[in-house]
């Protein structure tokens, strides 16, 4: 399979959106789906799809269309769901509780190791099967366990701190659920949830069909 | 100030970053910036920034840069953070919680009014200051008090279900914590936060690292 190294960051934004939209064509039991259906479902053009796939080698077989299945798994392969990537969970409040009891890390190819806090009621205890350990000692326990990526879900105040602390244990990327705009050097990966940016998005739609009074 | 009704998807994704990053910078003291720095400092080019800012009128000065403050407000104006908008959670677990609580709504033009759980342990407590009220009472609460958007944060299998009454009710926009696509009316406005997307771009970006052995 061939792998365009300079994959444009939008092309890469949408892969994650094919793999989810394959997985529910499979739950629905579609087998194979033409470009022209995919995007139709997904809000693009058959040409555009073509385009996105072809970076990646391209898939499809002239009036045949993709088969869902076997599309799925080639691109979850350049997703690298397959890569036995590992995370732990930094901050066991309400934010970071919620994705360890909801969040389907094994359906992403990542395991879910552990949690850390300071709150001396969550260390010891067990969030869905996962044990909270106190967060003085993540330094032993990463070098102990090598982890693709640590998840921050602490408070603002406390984000740059423990974004250090897990660049010097190693760590390849950070999963940032602060909102704070946390530095790390060229070799970690940081991909941030901002939430705000989402509501922004959804702010300026609304506002935009306000003003055109556009009800249809 | 000229608006363009037919601005890329791409540019309404950056505005909110525009409008963050500028605030990040009022905070730093800082009251000017040239199309370069900013750029430099958001990982755009300057002509990236000022095509970007040219679809709603073009703020700059040449050779003078941008004012802050005021192409902030701009911005803010464009996203529509002073119209008022209002909210209400639906949802009040541990993700709706951890919103509730830590989230800056009023900072992004929202105003939460109140939370909506089904949990009888919850309702009629307070939760920062917000009310939770059953939710067989949305529809009567929703009759006297007009929503802009429900912030969806129920278990997935209520998602379709709870967004279908929010559309009959006449919120203008749905905000999607549910990891589920669901279906509105065009005229309603779905933004979806899908956690496994971002995490399988940051995957992608480990991978290809890994792969390319790129560990400078």
């Amino acid at each position: 399979m061939k792998r365009n190294a300079k994959v444009s960051t939008a092309v890469i934004r949408r892969l994650p959106r094919y793999y989810r939209h394959l997985f529910e064509l499979q739950q629905k039991g579609v087998e194979r789906i033409s470009s022209s259906a995919l995007g139709k479902s997904m809000g693009l053009t058959a040409s555009q799809i073509r385009q996105d796939l072809f970076c990646f080698g391209g898939f499809g077989q002239q009036g045949y269309g993709y088969k869902v299945e076997s599309l799925r798994e080639e691109i979850g392969g350049i997703l690298g769901v397959n890569q036995g990537h590992t995370v732990v969970v930094l901050g066991a409040g309400n934010l970071g509780c919620a994705l360890i009891e909801n969040f389907k890390f094994n359906a992403n190819g990542f395991q879910l190791l552990s949690a850390f806090d300071v709150n001396p009621e969550l260390v010891g205890t067990m969030i869905s099967g996962i044990p909270v350990v106190h967060a003085d000692q993540l330094e032993d326990y990463l070098r102990r366990t090598p982890v693709s990526v640590g998840l921050l879900a602490v408070p603002m105040s406390a984000a740059q701190g423990m974004a250090d602390r897990l660049v010097r244990c190693g760590v390849s990327g950070i999963w940032n659920f602060t909102n704070y705009e946390i530095s790390a050097p060229e070799h970690v990966v940081v991909e941030s949830v901002h939430f705000s940016d989402s509501l922004l998005a959804l702010s300026y739609m609304i506002t935009q069909r306000e003003r055109s009074g556009d009800e249809t």
